[in-house]
C-alpha cells in the first residue's frame, strides 16, 4: 500500500479529531497517547512531532476548540452595524450556546484538568486559550473605547485582566464537576452562579458600564450545562 | 556528637533559610537541592520531608516571604482607628517598602520563575501566595463593604479577582527580569509602570472607588526596584 502522504496540518487536525473523541469516551485519565496513535492512524514519531506529551495535548485541543468558538463567531464580528456591546453580548451568548450544545464532551475533557493536582496543566490551557481569545477582545474593547461604549484606556490590558477574571472561578468549577450527589450539585451550582455574578460585575466595572450590564449567565444556563450529571427523572 | 533533635518546623525554616540564601547568592538555576541539604545540615530524608521537589521549595520559601510580609504590617491590620480605604493603601505601601529593600533577593529568586519555560512554577508561587494573602485582603474588603468606603456585594470573590489581576503583570514582569540592555530596561519599565497603571484603575472600578484612588506604584518605584540592574553612575 502507497504511504500517503498528508500536509502536516492535517496529519495535525486527524490527531486533535482522535483525542477529541477518545477523551469523550474515556475521559482524559483514562486515555493513553498509544490509544491516541492508533486512533489517529499516524505514527508515534509524527504524533510526538507535534505533541511532546499528553498535557500538549490537551492544550492543543484546547486552543482547537477555543478557534473553532471564534470561527463561529466571524459573523458577528464581522458585522458593523453592531455597537461594541451588543457584540460583546452577543459573543458572551454565542460561548454559551456552544458550551451547553457541547457539555457532555467539554465536562470530559475538563474534569481532569481541574483536579487539584493539575492546577499546571489547567493554567496552561487557560493561557493557551487566552492568547487565542485577547487579540477579539482586544479589538472589540478598542471599538468600545473608540466609539465611547466603554470607558476604558488601554483596551490591550483591559482585555488581559478580564481573561484573567476567568481563571478566578476555578475552584467554584472544579466544585461543580466534583460534585458527586444531588445535594453537591445544587449548592456548587449555586455557589459557582454567584462567583459568576460577581465576575459580571466586575467586568462590567473594567469596561465603565453599570452593574448588571454584561451577562456571563442567564437564569438556568449552569443547571443546562450539568444536566448530564443529574440522574434522569424517574 | 549527639544528635540534636529539632522540631520539624525548625528544621524546615533552617532548609528556607538555606535556600534563601543559596538562590540569592547563586540564583535558583544554579542553586542544587544538594547545595541546600550542605547547607542547612539536614540529611536528605528530613529535606525531602518538608520539600519533595525543587519547585516545592520556592513554592514554600515564596510563602514564607509573603507571611513575613503579613507580619510586617500586623500592627497596621491591627489599627482600629483607620478605615478600610487607609488600611489597603498603607498596606500596599508597606509591600512597595518591602520590595524596594529586598529587590536584589527579590530579583535573583524570581528570576527563574518568569521565564517563559516555568509557567507552570509561576502559577504554583502566585496560587500560594494568594493562598496566604487573601483572607487579609478579604478582611480588608468586609470592613471596607460594611463600613460603606468600598461598593462591594461579595468581599470574598473580590479579594480572589484583586489577586488574580497580580498574574496579568506576569509577561511585563517577565520582560523587565529579562532586560539586558540599557535601552531594553527603559522601555521595560516604561511598560511595566503603564500596566500597573491599568490594574490600578482595575482595583480602583473592582471597589468601587474612583480612577486613581489606589496606587500599586508611585513615581520612581520601579527604577528603585531595578536599581541592581543599571550599571553604576561613572
Amino acid at each position: 500500500m502507497p504511504r500517503i502522504i498528508k500536509h502536516p496540518s492535517v496529519r495535525r487536525s486527524e490527531v486533535l479529531a482522535a483525542a477529541r473523541a477518545l477523551f469523550f469516551e474515556h475521559g482524559y485519565d483514562s486515555t493513553s497517547i498509544e490509544q491516541v496513535i492508533v486512533r489517529a492512524g499516524v505514527s508515534k514519531g509524527g504524533f510526538y512531532h507535534h505533541f511532546p506529551s499528553k498535557d500538549a495535548l490537551l492544550e492543543g485541543l484546547a486552543e482547537a476548540i477555543a478557534a473553532e468558538a471564534l470561527e463561529a463567531s466571524g459573523e458577528l464580528l464581522a458585522d458593523e452595524t453592531l455597537n461594541a456591546f451588543e457584540r460583546l453580548d452577543r459573543f458572551l451568548a454565542g460561548g454559551r450556546q456552544l458550551k451547553i450544545e457541547q457539555a457532555p464532551q467539554i465536562l470530559s475533557m475538563f474534569e481532569a484538568m481541574f483536579r487539584p493536582e493539575n492546577l499546571a496543566l489547567y493554567h496552561r490551557v487557560h493561557h493557551a486559550v487566552s492568547a487565542v481569545m485577547a487579540p477579539v477582545i482586544a479589538q472589540i474593547l478598542e471599538q468600545g473605547r473608540s466609539e465611547g461604549t466603554f470607558r476604558i484606556e488601554d483596551p490591550e490590558a483591559v482585555a488581559d485582566m478580564v481573561l484573567a477574571l476567568a481563571a478566578v472561578s476555578h475552584d467554584a468549577v472544579a466544585r461543580l464537576l466534583n460534585a458527586r450527589t444531588e445535594p453537591d450539585l445544587t449548592r456548587a451550582i449555586d455557589a459557582f452562579e454567584r462567583r459568576m455574578v460577581a465576575q459580571s460585575i466586575a467586568v462590567d466595572r473594567l469596561l465603565g458600564l453599570p452593574d448588571g450590564s454584561v451577562r456571563f449567565i442567564e437564569p438556568g444556563f449552569t443547571e443546562a450545562l450539568m444536566a448530564s450529571r443529574r440522574p434522569p427523572a424517574s
